[in-house]
Formats: structure tokens, sequence, C-alpha cells
């Protein structure tokens, strides 16, 4: 049942021992909303948690002292930025997924799953909408909830540079700043801070994009085995499907990080005009109209070039079609 | 003499065939900044012309169609973000050193040169004080000239992530969008699209990049044949300094590129607590305290590596005192 803002509030309010849950590979949107979310119940005197299928990666691992840690027995599930039960990943899904009372989510597409959700496409993040939530269970922002909400709206719009930033979204961007949020310290935690071990996968990125279409199509494989001996992480190797996009000329980039069990976990980061989530939607992926994913299993492509071969293909056909008439005329 | 935001809009009023000058190598604030003001006080029925000692780089190549080419003498000039007359560069210094009525400025280093003089060094960019002078002037805040000022507070924010960014910044961006400013393009256009020569020159400069002082500081040389080879221009090159910066461990980060003459243009990039305005003030040059230049001359440093063991030596004098105990201790 999709409901609102205020009937959540209600919900929150009227619950306890309450356990917040992220999507899998979580991002700092899904854990900068859960752990202000969880601050600021807790400071109602509530019982909360937080809790996801993977761990959050380093950058984001400040984000748990922002709540004091409460064993208890959950009796009220609520999930933040998770479209669908299946993004809730393994073992969560199998726990939580038809139990989780309230989805708060911001995404234009998915299914909802909760037996109440609500949903603000128009919000950059999720933590937009813990934001305005924050006031109608009476919960005061402070620097924490602040810090945690700041990480969530900077991460899920890129620095502010995504198109789903919005003057709201800076202007509460803004308002956090003065709750306390050190902005500049987060920005370079969360953006703008590499690993030597990233510096190598860049080196090695750079050396081995390709290009097709043209130019149009960007695409990045990264085997196992270069993960591996660059020692990065899953959450700092989140940083590549960015850079295909950024060059010139480059409509669709697609990066391919080869899983611990041979599929390929896919990224597709694109210009206005071609739409992310289709070109994922047909491997059963989701997303944003500008960034979007999906997994090629092993089954289906046995090798890296096989995979490639799939998903330029899908790119090709979500190219607009004005742009390929206009190519074939020059 | 120093005088308010006030006086320098009375001052505007009262003029006519107003030029105004950008710094020397110009960035987005400067252009930005001068744009606006230029399409302001022409939508106010007089004439107005920006100029400038170098060429825009391609990526501010827009602004200038935001005003209409007009053949005056000028009567009036102001200088907008320029901080010392040298930064003016050559010929303007030559042409107007002793001749610019009004300055606009935010830096908190610098030397007075123009009659009058409004600095603000609270402001992240020259272009909020332009921001705050429209209505002053009674100028209407129309889609083009909230461009111009995106353009100058995104770029001199680094996209709204360093320090000098505040709630303001964020507010008034929010207003410029509001206005008209196309946010995600401007942003993709000024701080996330590379060129395929940048892509090589970034490969090479990830490769060469070498680490001093227990890793504190990270020095990279362009000599004048990569620069030339990955065909870059000097506009595009400018994004190698804040890589530097970016990598864990690194307090300081140096960059230095070849000029023709044999020169090396020094950028430096450093973390809060180490102060690059300092670094650079040791080699005749100036700036922001995380981000400042300076040049070294070929008489002064017959080679890179003299010039690099120079500087490694103004960065280690630079290091907090505590810092290099700290080291000690481990």
């Amino acid at each position: 049942m999709l409901i609102t803002l205020h009937d959540a509030a209600r919900m929150l309010s009227g619950a306890d021992d309450i356990l917040i849950l992220c999507h899998r590979y979580p991002d700092g949107d899904t854990l900068g909303s859960a752990y202000a979310l969880a601050r600021a119940l807790q400071g109602l005197g509530k019982r909360a948690a937080v809790d996801g299928s993977h761990e959050p990666g380093k950058r984001y691992r400040f984000l748990r002292e922002l709540i004091t840690p409460q064993a208890f027995e959950p009796r009220f599930a609520v999930s933040v930025d998770v479209a669908s039960a299946s993004l809730l990943g393994e073992p969560m899904l199998s726990r939580w997924g038809d139990r989780v009372e309230l989805s708060l989510d911001h995404h234009r597409t998915g299914q909802p799953f909760a037996k109440c959700t609500f949903t603000d496409p128009s919000a950059a993040a999720a933590a937009e909408i813990v934001f305005r939530l924050l006031p109608l269970l009476g919960a005061p922002l402070d620097a924490g909830i602040a810090a945690a909400l700041y990480t969530g709206v900077s991460t899920d719009t890129g620095g502010f540079r995504f198109p789903n930033t919005t003057p709201e979204t800076l202007r509460i961007a803004a308002a956090l700043m003065e709750a306390g949020a050190d902005a500049a310290r987060l920005n370079r935690l969360l953006l703008d801070t590499k690993s030597r071990g990233f510096l190598e996968l860049e080196r090695r990125v750079l050396g081995a994009m390709r290009f097709f279409l043209g130019g149009r199509c960007a695409v990045c494989v990264l085997p196992r085995e270069t993960l591996d001996r660059c020692g990065v992480t899953d959450d700092e190797a989140d940083a590549v499907p960015p850079m295909t996009r950024q060059i010139e000329g480059v409509l669709a980039g697609v990066t391919l990080r080869e899983k611990e069990n041979g599929d390929f976990r896919v990224s597709v980061r694109t210009q206005p005009g071609v739409d992310a989530a289709r070109i994922c939607r047909r491997f059963g992926g989701g997303g944003h109209s500008e960034a979007a994913g999906c997994t090629i299993h092993r089954e289906d492509a046995p090798d890296a070039e096989e995979a490639v071969r799939r998903l330029v293909r899908a790119v090709e056909n979500a190219l607009p079609q004005d742009d390929v008439t206009k190519e074939e005329r020059e």
C-alpha cells in the first residue's frame, strides 16, 4: 500500500525495536539514510539497529559510530532505499523479505514489497526523505544525523553533479552543513580519496578501456585477477563505472566486474537521452535513467567477450534513433 | 581604497563603456563572473565587454555567446577575481594595470591595485559576489547570467567539495538552478568531461606519480613533450593537480608543468592543515590555503629534478610539526 510521509511517521512513532534494512552492496545513500534514521529513533528513546546483506565499504564505517549498539529482537522492519525485495540480497531477503512493514524509497521503478511504502521519485536520495521525515517524528537534527544524511545526499548525486540534483537537494545540503555536517571532510572521504591500490587499478582501467559504436560506447572489463592484484575493495571499484561516462563522445559506459563465481556484475552509466535502466532491464536488472546495474550470469555468457557483445548490442538498441541517423548522414 | 558592495554597485551604475578584466590563465570563476556581469550590464543598456591575457579554455567558450559583441573604447575597467595586478598577466597588465577603477574579488591574500576594491574572503567564488551585486544594480537574474555564475561557483568549489563551500554557496547554486542554470549539463561540461588526449595524459600521470616524505607528498612532473604528445590544452591539464591530493595519505600534491620556455608552472594542492599558499609564496606565488600556484624559473632550477627537490623541501617545512613527530614515534 502506498502511504504518505505523515503515515510513515505515525507508523514509526508507534513502533519500537526497529530494524532498518539497507539494500545489498550498500551505497552511501542506503547507509546514510539508515544510520540517520536509527540515530533519530534512538534519540526518541526507541531501540533501533541497522542491518544488510553486505558489509559497508571502508569509507562508510564511520556511520556505525553514530548509533549505540543495542541487542533486541526486532518487532518492526523498515527498509530504506530498497526498490524491490530482491535488492535486499541474501540473507536479508530470506529473513525479512515478506515481513517488511515500511519501505522508504525514492526510486521510480521497483516493485513495492513492504506492507506500506512511501516513495518519492523526485527526491535525489532516500536521505532527502529521511530529512523530511525527522520533523514529523519530532526528532531534532543533530550533527551526527546531519553527517549521515549528507553522506546519502552527496553520494547519490555524485557530489551534486547528477541530473537528479534539484534546488531542494542543495538547500537540504545547506541545512545539513548548518546542523554540523562537515561537508568538506565528508566529500574528501566519500568522493575524493583513492588508495594506492585504486591508483594502480585506475591505471589499468585507463589502459584497457575499449570503445564501440563509433566511440559512443566505452567498455571496461575488470577481471577478478586485476581486482585481486590491485587489492581494491568492491566499494573502491565502484568508482570505475563513472569514469567510463566522462570521456568525450561516450553516451553509454559499461563496466563489467568479474565476481568470484564467474558471473559479471555490470554497471551502466549514460548521458541524458540514453536510458541506463532500460539497458539493464534486458538482463534482469534496473536502476536510474543514467545509472543502472545488472548481473550477467556465467551460464549466459561463458566469457567476458560474449558478455561485452551482448551489452554493446543492448546499448546500440538504446541509443537515440536520431543520433544513429545523424552519424549515417555524416 | 576598500569599498562596500553598495559603493561598487553605484560605481557601475554611473559608468558606461565598461571593460571587464579576467585574471591570466582564466578559470571558470573569473570567466563566469566576468560574462555574468557583462550580460547584466548589457541588459541595463550599457556597453560592456570582457577581456584577459589568455584565451579561455574550450569548456568555457559557451560563455562568450552570453553577451553581444560591442565595439567601443573602454572608459571604465573593472577586474573580477584578480587578487593582484600581476595576475592580470600580459598584455593586460601593461595596458590596464594602473587604470582599473574597480576590483571585485574574494581572495584573502593579494595586493589591492584598483582605485576601489570590494573583496569578501568568505565568498567561495567571485561569482557569489556578482550574484549579490545584481539586485543592487537592478539587473534581473536570467538563465544566461545564472549559467555563467553557476560556472564560477561550481568550478571554484570543485563542484561544492572544497572547504570554501558554505551553506550560502549551496543556496546561491539552488537559486541559479531555479533561474535556469542547467546544473547537470554544466557540471558534466565543466567537471566531468575528458578528451581522449586527456585520458592518455591521465594514464601517464598515474604511471609517473612519485611519492616523498613517507607518502605525504605526491609529485607529478608533466614534461612539455608529454603535454604536446597527448595533445591536451593547458586548460585540460588543469585537472591534473587535484589528482595528486586524492591519494590516501597525501597531505600535499605538487604538479610541475613545463612551459614552452623551460620554466615550470607549479600547482600545489593540500589537505587541511598544510598551507598551499605558504609553500607557493616561497617561490613568489600565492593563492588559497588548499590550492595555490607559483612559477619556478629555468634560471633557478635547470631541470625538473632540481625544481622537485626545492618544492619537496618547501612542502616538508609546511607540514604540521605534530604530524612529523607522530610519524617519528611510530
